[in-house]
């Protein structure tokens, strides 16, 4: 743990000498991070340029999915690793030709618990919380929602069909994620989208 | 880990000369155990007598929404360890009055990673797969899909609103975990439920 500490400040040093900002998107399985990613990469288009790098148990499902979208994306699979650590990341960045680039996402392995632990050197860690979880997850997984810098609320398109308590769910958030940034949205149909993309812009200039 | 495996037959031992059913209910966050177990109990009434041991890191919402319900439930807070273990259980089942019970049920940590590899001394392994987290989830972590006795699509009305692809979930399900019983349902409308409570009822007549 004090070696991975050490690892991700390397990494930190490397990424800011390369002006790449770098997020890491953790959340439940199925939250919804690789279309939140793709939509995320598809409406910036030429203004930013986003890598990808994808972590998983198994299968390069979510790797694929970015690539058939033109995003250049690098898979790392954990086999039975619950969370990405900054050895990892280091080795997979490798394999990216980072000078192309000005964002570099990271998808770490679906789980609210194992990846609030390792930093992996990032500049913004961002929870997805999709409304069909329920209200009370922050409440739940206090270490990752507490760590975050930014919460999205996902799925939004889904909170009416899913009888989503918002109001509960921006009390909690605030609760556990009280300096977090907060943005509410819908990858699936792009509302919401917009000011998400402007604080990344921002964000990617200061740099 | 070998300690684990050691006390978890000894809890298996302990389970069966009380006559107990125990089910080890594994899941991601948010797909829908605790309405799930509620709605189990509820429908069984008297005709099987259900307590619950309820793992989460941080809170007792859960216990607190069985509890409501009139059910026997004990809560464990695991502070930051991302699964329970057989030991948890031992201490948590003695707090239970099991003479009282058909079934145990433990509602795990939410996560599809390192509840995994931790036997509780349970008969069934049953995971929840919710049709928001997508169709892929079986493949993306094999160990606990692979190691469920029994797989539970949950929330079944928002399948439509979600898109979710029923055939490919189910092909899923079948190529990791063969061997398991799989039920679809939706325990908020209860349509699916009661071949669910059937099997249940089956098991228990077995023990």
């Amino acid at each position: 743990m004090e070696k991975n500490a050490l690892l991700a400040e390397r990494n930190r040093g490397f990424f800011r000498a390369k002006k790449l900002l770098v997020l890491n998107v953790v959340s439940s399985p199925g939250s919804g991070k690789t279309t939140f990613i793709r939509e995320t990469a598809a409406r910036l288009g030429a203004s930013l340029r986003i890598g990808v790098i994808v972590g998983d148990l198994a299968t390069d499902n979510d790797a694929a999915r970015l690539r058939t979208a033109g995003i250049p994306v690098v898979q790392i699979t954990t086999g039975t690793v619950c969370h990405l650590d900054a050895d990892m990341i280091s080795k997979a960045a490798a394999q990216l030709d980072l000078d192309k680039l000005d964002v570099l996402v990271i998808e770490n392995v679906g789980n609210l618990v194992c990846p609030a632990d390792y930093d992996l050197g990032e500049d913004l860690r961002v929870v997805l919380l999709s409304v069909t979880e329920g209200e009370d997850k922050p409440l739940k997984y206090p270490p990752m929602f507490h760590s975050a810098h930014v919460a999205v609320v996902t799925k939004s398109d889904l909170a009416a069909a899913a009888g989503f308590n918002r109001d509960l769910a921006l009390v909690n958030l605030h609760r556990i994620s009280h300096h977090a940034r907060v943005f509410e949205l819908s990858a699936k149909t792009g509302d919401g989208m917009k000011s998400w993309l402007e604080f990344l812009a921002q964000q990617r200039a200061a740099v």
